[in-house]
Protein backbone atom coordinates (compact mmCIF):
# COMPACT_ATOMS: atom_id res chain seq x y z
CA UNK A 1 0.00 0.00 0.00
CA UNK A 2 1.35 3.88 -1.05
CA UNK A 3 0.10 5.76 1.90
CA UNK A 4 0.51 9.18 -0.44
CA UNK A 5 -1.59 7.32 -2.57
CA UNK A 6 -3.94 6.45 -0.27
CA UNK A 7 -4.03 10.20 1.34
CA UNK A 8 -4.81 11.59 -2.13
CA UNK A 9 -7.98 9.63 -2.22
CA UNK A 10 -9.12 10.71 1.07
CA UNK A 11 -8.45 13.84 0.31
CA UNK A 12 -10.66 13.57 -2.88
CA UNK A 13 -13.43 12.04 -0.85
CA UNK A 14 -13.71 14.72 1.72
CA UNK A 15 -13.20 17.57 -0.76
CA UNK A 16 -16.30 16.34 -2.80
CA UNK A 17 -18.54 16.33 0.79
CA UNK A 18 -18.85 20.24 -0.47
CA UNK A 19 -21.37 18.66 -3.11
CA UNK A 20 -23.42 18.72 -0.99
CA UNK A 21 -23.60 22.28 -0.21
CA UNK A 22 -24.33 23.26 -4.17
CA UNK A 23 -28.30 23.90 -4.11
CA UNK A 24 -30.30 23.57 -7.77
CA UNK A 25 -33.82 25.48 -8.70
CA UNK A 26 -35.16 22.10 -8.41
CA UNK A 27 -37.42 21.52 -5.42
CA UNK A 28 -38.22 18.53 -3.55
CA UNK A 29 -41.41 17.22 -4.60
CA UNK A 30 -42.95 18.31 -0.84
CA UNK A 31 -41.02 21.84 -1.47
CA UNK A 32 -39.89 21.98 1.83
CA UNK A 33 -36.71 22.95 0.16
CA UNK A 34 -34.45 23.30 -2.55
CA UNK A 35 -31.93 20.02 -3.78
CA UNK A 36 -28.47 20.21 -3.46
CA UNK A 37 -26.14 18.14 -6.80
CA UNK A 38 -24.83 15.33 -4.49
CA UNK A 39 -28.52 14.35 -3.59
CA UNK A 40 -29.35 14.77 -7.48
CA UNK A 41 -26.62 12.46 -8.27
CA UNK A 42 -27.99 9.77 -5.74
CA UNK A 43 -31.40 10.00 -7.52
CA UNK A 44 -30.32 9.82 -11.07
CA UNK A 45 -28.00 6.65 -10.32
CA UNK A 46 -30.45 5.07 -9.07
CA UNK A 47 -32.98 6.46 -11.02
CA UNK A 48 -30.42 4.79 -14.42
CA UNK A 49 -30.51 1.24 -12.22
CA UNK A 50 -34.23 0.95 -12.84
CA UNK A 51 -34.60 2.72 -16.10
CA UNK A 52 -31.92 0.80 -17.79
CA UNK A 53 -34.39 -1.12 -20.43
CA UNK A 54 -35.48 2.13 -21.96
CA UNK A 55 -32.09 3.11 -23.22
CA UNK A 56 -32.10 3.34 -27.15
CA UNK A 57 -28.89 0.82 -27.06
CA UNK A 58 -29.38 -2.99 -26.14
CA UNK A 59 -26.27 -3.19 -24.92
CA UNK A 60 -25.77 -0.27 -22.55
CA UNK A 61 -22.88 -0.63 -20.27
CA UNK A 62 -24.84 0.36 -16.74
CA UNK A 63 -21.93 0.88 -14.79
CA UNK A 64 -20.63 3.35 -17.03
CA UNK A 65 -23.50 5.05 -16.83
CA UNK A 66 -23.77 5.19 -13.12
CA UNK A 67 -20.23 6.05 -13.05
CA UNK A 68 -20.98 9.00 -15.39
CA UNK A 69 -23.73 10.21 -13.39
CA UNK A 70 -21.84 9.81 -9.70
CA UNK A 71 -19.73 12.50 -10.97
CA UNK A 72 -21.21 14.44 -13.75
CA UNK A 73 -21.76 17.54 -10.89
CA UNK A 74 -18.48 17.42 -8.83
CA UNK A 75 -17.19 20.71 -11.01
CA UNK A 76 -19.96 22.17 -9.36
CA UNK A 77 -18.34 22.44 -5.88
CA UNK A 78 -16.31 25.28 -7.71
CA UNK A 79 -18.86 26.65 -10.82
CA UNK A 80 -21.76 26.27 -9.06
CA UNK A 81 -25.09 25.39 -10.04
CA UNK A 82 -25.99 26.95 -13.54
CA UNK A 83 -29.82 27.44 -14.31
CA UNK A 84 -30.79 25.80 -17.36
CA UNK A 85 -33.20 28.79 -18.21
CA UNK A 86 -30.53 31.62 -17.42
CA UNK A 87 -28.95 32.41 -20.50
CA UNK A 88 -26.13 34.94 -19.54
CA UNK A 89 -25.42 32.65 -16.66
CA UNK A 90 -24.66 30.27 -19.04
CA UNK A 91 -21.96 32.61 -20.54
CA UNK A 92 -18.44 31.17 -19.83
CA UNK A 93 -19.49 28.12 -18.04
CA UNK A 94 -17.55 25.16 -20.08
CA UNK A 95 -14.72 27.43 -19.14
CA UNK A 96 -15.46 27.84 -15.47
CA UNK A 97 -16.56 23.72 -15.26
CA UNK A 98 -13.16 22.58 -17.10
CA UNK A 99 -10.87 24.68 -14.86
CA UNK A 100 -13.01 23.17 -11.84
CA UNK A 101 -12.54 19.30 -13.42
CA UNK A 102 -8.73 19.93 -13.39
CA UNK A 103 -8.28 21.16 -9.68
CA UNK A 104 -11.41 18.33 -8.30
CA UNK A 105 -10.46 15.52 -10.38
CA UNK A 106 -6.51 16.69 -9.93
CA UNK A 107 -7.15 15.74 -6.18
CA UNK A 108 -7.06 12.16 -6.92
CA UNK A 109 -3.59 9.82 -7.98
CA UNK A 110 -3.09 10.83 -11.57
CA UNK A 111 -4.54 7.37 -12.74
CA UNK A 112 -7.63 7.75 -11.15
CA UNK A 113 -7.96 11.43 -11.97
CA UNK A 114 -7.44 10.63 -15.78
CA UNK A 115 -10.25 7.87 -15.36
CA UNK A 116 -12.70 10.33 -13.43
CA UNK A 117 -12.86 13.48 -15.41
CA UNK A 118 -12.73 11.06 -19.03
CA UNK A 119 -15.74 9.73 -17.39
CA UNK A 120 -17.08 13.54 -16.73
CA UNK A 121 -15.95 14.96 -20.68
CA UNK A 122 -17.61 11.76 -21.87
CA UNK A 123 -21.25 12.96 -20.09
CA UNK A 124 -19.86 16.10 -21.54
CA UNK A 125 -19.86 15.22 -25.14
CA UNK A 126 -23.12 13.15 -25.25
CA UNK A 127 -21.99 10.65 -28.15
CA UNK A 128 -21.71 7.58 -26.37
CA UNK A 129 -25.00 5.51 -26.22
CA UNK A 130 -24.01 5.77 -22.32
CA UNK A 131 -23.88 9.38 -22.09
CA UNK A 132 -26.83 9.63 -24.14
CA UNK A 133 -28.65 7.64 -21.37
CA UNK A 134 -27.19 9.61 -18.87
CA UNK A 135 -28.09 12.71 -20.13
CA UNK A 136 -31.59 11.91 -20.42
CA UNK A 137 -31.69 11.06 -16.63
CA UNK A 138 -30.78 14.26 -15.80
CA UNK A 139 -33.24 16.08 -17.72
CA UNK A 140 -36.38 13.23 -16.98
CA UNK A 141 -35.69 13.77 -12.94
CA UNK A 142 -36.05 17.65 -12.69
CA UNK A 143 -39.27 17.57 -14.67
CA UNK A 144 -40.24 14.56 -12.29
CA UNK A 145 -39.46 16.58 -9.45
CA UNK A 146 -40.89 20.00 -10.60
CA UNK A 147 -44.53 17.73 -11.60
CA UNK A 148 -44.88 16.81 -8.31
CA UNK A 149 -43.54 20.03 -6.55
CA UNK A 150 -46.72 21.26 -8.41
CA UNK A 151 -44.78 23.07 -11.06
CA UNK A 152 -43.64 25.69 -8.22
CA UNK A 153 -40.45 26.32 -9.95
CA UNK A 154 -41.49 26.86 -13.48
CA UNK A 155 -44.41 29.72 -11.89
CA UNK A 156 -41.88 31.11 -10.40
CA UNK A 157 -39.66 31.65 -13.38
CA UNK A 158 -42.63 32.42 -15.66
CA UNK A 159 -41.19 28.81 -17.68
CA UNK A 160 -43.31 27.62 -20.81
CA UNK A 161 -43.73 24.70 -21.81
CA UNK A 162 -41.49 24.84 -25.03
CA UNK A 163 -38.44 25.79 -22.81
CA UNK A 164 -38.58 22.57 -21.27
CA UNK A 165 -39.24 20.55 -24.13
CA UNK A 166 -36.11 21.93 -25.41
CA UNK A 167 -33.95 21.18 -22.13
CA UNK A 168 -35.22 17.15 -22.22
CA UNK A 169 -34.43 17.24 -26.06
CA UNK A 170 -31.53 14.98 -24.80
CA UNK A 171 -34.30 12.44 -23.98
CA UNK A 172 -35.32 11.65 -27.48
CA UNK A 173 -32.11 10.28 -28.62
CA UNK A 174 -31.27 8.80 -25.01
CA UNK A 175 -34.28 6.90 -24.29
CA UNK A 176 -37.35 7.96 -26.45
CA UNK A 177 -40.01 5.87 -24.45
CA UNK A 178 -38.86 8.31 -21.56
CA UNK A 179 -39.09 10.96 -23.41
CA UNK A 180 -42.83 10.39 -24.36
CA UNK A 181 -43.22 9.55 -21.30
CA UNK A 182 -41.86 12.81 -20.15
CA UNK A 183 -44.14 15.06 -22.86
CA UNK A 184 -47.66 13.53 -21.39
CA UNK A 185 -46.04 14.67 -17.86
CA UNK A 186 -45.96 18.34 -19.37
CA UNK A 187 -49.67 17.99 -21.03
CA UNK A 188 -50.83 17.24 -17.36
CA UNK A 189 -48.89 20.17 -16.05
CA UNK A 190 -50.56 22.87 -19.14
CA UNK A 191 -53.74 21.14 -18.49
CA UNK A 192 -53.15 21.40 -14.54
CA UNK A 193 -52.01 25.05 -15.34
CA UNK A 194 -48.75 24.60 -13.59
CA UNK A 195 -46.68 25.08 -16.51
CA UNK A 196 -47.28 27.75 -19.51
CA UNK A 197 -48.16 27.00 -23.09
CA UNK A 198 -46.04 29.43 -25.66
CA UNK A 199 -47.89 32.93 -25.64
CA UNK A 200 -50.15 32.16 -22.72
CA UNK A 201 -50.68 35.22 -20.28
CA UNK A 202 -48.13 34.94 -17.78
CA UNK A 203 -51.40 35.87 -14.91
CA UNK A 204 -52.37 32.54 -15.77
CA UNK A 205 -50.30 30.14 -14.34
CA UNK A 206 -49.32 32.45 -11.92
CA UNK B 1 -43.51 -1.05 -23.91
CA UNK B 2 -45.70 -2.12 -20.77
CA UNK B 3 -47.23 1.84 -19.39
CA UNK B 4 -48.38 0.12 -16.32
CA UNK B 5 -44.90 -1.07 -15.61
CA UNK B 6 -43.29 2.15 -16.64
CA UNK B 7 -45.90 3.59 -13.85
CA UNK B 8 -44.64 1.54 -11.32
CA UNK B 9 -40.84 2.37 -12.04
CA UNK B 10 -41.44 6.05 -11.83
CA UNK B 11 -43.65 5.89 -8.65
CA UNK B 12 -40.52 4.25 -7.24
CA UNK B 13 -38.08 6.78 -8.30
CA UNK B 14 -40.29 9.94 -7.13
CA UNK B 15 -40.78 7.69 -3.65
CA UNK B 16 -37.67 7.84 -3.05
CA UNK B 17 -36.93 11.63 -2.88
CA UNK B 18 -38.14 11.70 0.40
CA UNK B 19 -34.72 9.94 1.35
CA UNK B 20 -33.37 13.42 0.88
CA UNK B 21 -35.21 14.14 3.96
CA UNK B 22 -34.12 11.63 6.24
CA UNK B 23 -31.61 13.44 8.48
CA UNK B 24 -28.16 11.64 10.29
CA UNK B 25 -26.12 12.27 12.97
CA UNK B 26 -23.61 13.24 10.72
CA UNK B 27 -22.43 16.56 10.20
CA UNK B 28 -20.91 17.84 6.70
CA UNK B 29 -17.66 18.65 6.93
CA UNK B 30 -17.98 22.31 7.50
CA UNK B 31 -20.90 21.90 9.87
CA UNK B 32 -23.20 24.04 8.60
CA UNK B 33 -25.69 21.15 9.03
CA UNK B 34 -26.61 17.04 9.09
CA UNK B 35 -26.10 15.37 6.39
CA UNK B 36 -29.13 13.62 4.68
CA UNK B 37 -29.11 9.99 3.60
CA UNK B 38 -29.40 10.48 0.01
CA UNK B 39 -26.41 12.68 0.13
CA UNK B 40 -24.54 9.82 1.73
CA UNK B 41 -25.52 7.17 0.13
CA UNK B 42 -23.99 9.11 -2.98
CA UNK B 43 -20.51 10.38 -1.04
CA UNK B 44 -20.23 6.27 -0.31
CA UNK B 45 -21.13 5.44 -3.71
CA UNK B 46 -18.59 7.52 -5.51
CA UNK B 47 -16.14 6.24 -3.24
CA UNK B 48 -16.46 3.07 -3.73
CA UNK B 49 -15.13 4.14 -7.19
CA UNK B 50 -12.34 5.78 -5.78
CA UNK B 51 -11.38 3.04 -3.03
CA UNK B 52 -12.20 -0.28 -4.83
CA UNK B 53 -8.25 -1.03 -4.98
CA UNK B 54 -8.75 -1.89 -1.33
CA UNK B 55 -11.28 -4.48 -0.81
CA UNK B 56 -10.19 -7.54 0.63
CA UNK B 57 -10.99 -9.58 -2.73
CA UNK B 58 -8.92 -8.79 -5.59
CA UNK B 59 -11.78 -9.84 -7.91
CA UNK B 60 -14.50 -7.50 -7.17
CA UNK B 61 -17.46 -7.04 -8.36
CA UNK B 62 -17.77 -3.25 -8.28
CA UNK B 63 -20.83 -2.36 -9.80
CA UNK B 64 -22.62 -4.76 -7.47
CA UNK B 65 -20.94 -2.35 -4.18
CA UNK B 66 -22.21 0.36 -6.11
CA UNK B 67 -25.77 -1.07 -6.22
CA UNK B 68 -25.96 -2.14 -2.66
CA UNK B 69 -24.63 1.16 -1.75
CA UNK B 70 -27.40 3.53 -3.52
CA UNK B 71 -30.05 1.60 -2.02
CA UNK B 72 -28.71 0.49 1.32
CA UNK B 73 -30.57 3.18 3.17
CA UNK B 74 -33.74 3.06 1.47
CA UNK B 75 -35.50 1.44 4.37
CA UNK B 76 -34.64 4.83 6.39
CA UNK B 77 -37.76 6.41 4.31
CA UNK B 78 -39.98 4.33 6.55
CA UNK B 79 -38.01 3.33 9.36
CA UNK B 80 -35.95 6.30 10.21
CA UNK B 81 -31.99 6.99 10.35
CA UNK B 82 -31.08 4.72 13.66
CA UNK B 83 -28.40 6.63 15.88
CA UNK B 84 -25.86 3.71 15.80
CA UNK B 85 -24.60 4.41 19.43
CA UNK B 86 -28.45 4.50 20.61
CA UNK B 87 -29.26 1.68 21.95
CA UNK B 88 -32.19 1.98 22.77
CA UNK B 89 -33.53 2.80 19.37
CA UNK B 90 -31.64 -0.22 17.85
CA UNK B 91 -34.54 -2.49 19.26
CA UNK B 92 -37.15 -3.62 16.87
CA UNK B 93 -35.14 -1.75 13.93
CA UNK B 94 -34.87 -4.81 11.81
CA UNK B 95 -38.66 -5.50 11.76
CA UNK B 96 -38.84 -2.23 10.99
CA UNK B 97 -36.69 -2.06 8.40
CA UNK B 98 -38.03 -5.56 7.19
CA UNK B 99 -41.52 -3.75 6.61
CA UNK B 100 -40.02 -0.48 4.94
CA UNK B 101 -37.97 -3.09 2.51
CA UNK B 102 -41.42 -4.67 1.77
CA UNK B 103 -43.48 -1.37 1.02
CA UNK B 104 -40.69 0.48 -0.84
CA UNK B 105 -38.94 -2.02 -2.88
CA UNK B 106 -42.39 -3.37 -3.63
CA UNK B 107 -43.77 -0.19 -5.61
CA UNK B 108 -41.71 -1.40 -8.64
CA UNK B 109 -42.28 -4.17 -11.11
CA UNK B 110 -41.92 -7.28 -9.23
CA UNK B 111 -38.65 -8.61 -11.08
CA UNK B 112 -36.80 -5.36 -9.93
CA UNK B 113 -38.56 -4.90 -6.23
CA UNK B 114 -36.76 -8.33 -6.02
CA UNK B 115 -33.62 -7.23 -7.21
CA UNK B 116 -33.22 -4.19 -5.75
CA UNK B 117 -34.54 -5.92 -2.10
CA UNK B 118 -31.57 -8.47 -2.73
CA UNK B 119 -29.10 -5.86 -2.84
CA UNK B 120 -30.38 -4.35 0.10
CA UNK B 121 -30.47 -8.18 2.01
CA UNK B 122 -27.12 -8.56 0.89
CA UNK B 123 -25.75 -5.27 2.28
CA UNK B 124 -27.66 -6.34 5.34
CA UNK B 125 -26.12 -10.01 5.85
CA UNK B 126 -22.31 -8.31 5.32
CA UNK B 127 -21.79 -12.02 4.01
CA UNK B 128 -19.93 -11.75 0.60
CA UNK B 129 -16.84 -10.19 0.05
CA UNK B 130 -18.97 -7.26 -1.90
CA UNK B 131 -21.28 -6.60 1.06
CA UNK B 132 -18.05 -6.37 3.91
CA UNK B 133 -16.51 -3.92 1.31
CA UNK B 134 -19.46 -1.86 1.28
CA UNK B 135 -20.39 -1.79 5.00
CA UNK B 136 -16.24 -0.59 5.09
CA UNK B 137 -17.29 2.23 2.98
CA UNK B 138 -20.64 2.86 5.04
CA UNK B 139 -18.27 3.20 8.47
CA UNK B 140 -15.52 4.83 7.13
CA UNK B 141 -17.27 7.99 5.51
CA UNK B 142 -18.91 9.00 9.54
CA UNK B 143 -15.29 8.81 10.96
CA UNK B 144 -14.10 11.46 8.02
CA UNK B 145 -16.93 13.51 8.06
CA UNK B 146 -16.82 13.28 12.39
CA UNK B 147 -12.81 13.75 12.34
CA UNK B 148 -12.99 16.70 9.55
CA UNK B 149 -15.79 18.93 11.22
CA UNK B 150 -13.97 18.51 14.53
CA UNK B 151 -15.41 15.80 16.25
CA UNK B 152 -18.70 18.03 16.95
CA UNK B 153 -20.85 15.11 17.38
CA UNK B 154 -18.57 12.68 18.98
CA UNK B 155 -17.97 15.67 21.91
CA UNK B 156 -21.61 16.40 21.88
CA UNK B 157 -22.67 12.62 22.57
CA UNK B 158 -19.88 12.27 24.48
CA UNK B 159 -18.87 9.07 22.53
CA UNK B 160 -15.72 7.27 23.38
CA UNK B 161 -13.18 5.91 20.90
CA UNK B 162 -13.95 2.43 22.04
CA UNK B 163 -17.32 3.33 20.49
CA UNK B 164 -16.12 4.00 17.34
CA UNK B 165 -13.41 1.01 17.28
CA UNK B 166 -16.60 -1.44 17.49
CA UNK B 167 -18.49 0.50 14.89
CA UNK B 168 -15.75 0.63 12.53
CA UNK B 169 -15.19 -2.81 12.99
CA UNK B 170 -16.58 -3.84 9.91
CA UNK B 171 -13.39 -2.32 7.95
CA UNK B 172 -11.04 -4.90 9.39
CA UNK B 173 -12.31 -7.99 7.43
CA UNK B 174 -13.97 -5.76 3.87
CA UNK B 175 -10.65 -3.39 3.62
CA UNK B 176 -7.87 -3.62 6.24
CA UNK B 177 -6.11 -0.87 4.79
CA UNK B 178 -9.13 1.57 5.51
CA UNK B 179 -9.06 -0.13 8.67
CA UNK B 180 -5.39 0.85 9.60
CA UNK B 181 -5.91 4.35 7.77
CA UNK B 182 -9.50 5.12 10.30
CA UNK B 183 -7.56 3.83 13.43
CA UNK B 184 -4.87 6.41 12.81
CA UNK B 185 -7.26 9.08 12.56
CA UNK B 186 -8.88 7.89 16.21
CA UNK B 187 -5.47 7.92 17.24
CA UNK B 188 -5.25 11.61 15.53
CA UNK B 189 -8.69 12.50 17.31
CA UNK B 190 -7.84 11.80 20.97
CA UNK B 191 -4.27 13.80 20.33
CA UNK B 192 -6.41 16.67 19.44
CA UNK B 193 -9.00 16.20 22.47
CA UNK B 194 -11.68 15.84 19.62
CA UNK B 195 -12.45 12.23 21.36
CA UNK B 196 -12.31 11.07 24.33
CA UNK B 197 -10.52 7.41 25.45
CA UNK B 198 -12.11 4.91 27.26
CA UNK B 199 -12.35 6.06 30.86
CA UNK B 200 -11.02 9.79 30.54
CA UNK B 201 -13.08 12.47 32.01
CA UNK B 202 -16.06 13.53 30.09
CA UNK B 203 -14.89 17.27 30.90
CA UNK B 204 -11.29 16.83 29.27
CA UNK B 205 -13.56 16.23 25.55
CA UNK B 206 -16.13 18.64 25.95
Amino acid sequence: MDPARLERQIGFIVEIDRLKRVMRQTLLTDRCRHENSAEHSWHIALAALVLAEYAETPDLDLPRVVKMLLVHDLVEIDAGDTYCYDQEACRGQQARERRAAERIFGRLPSDQAAELQAAWEEFEARQSPEALFAAALDRLQPVLNNFYSGGTMWRKHGIRRPQVERRIAPLQSGAPALWRYASGLLDQAVARGILMEEGADAAAAS
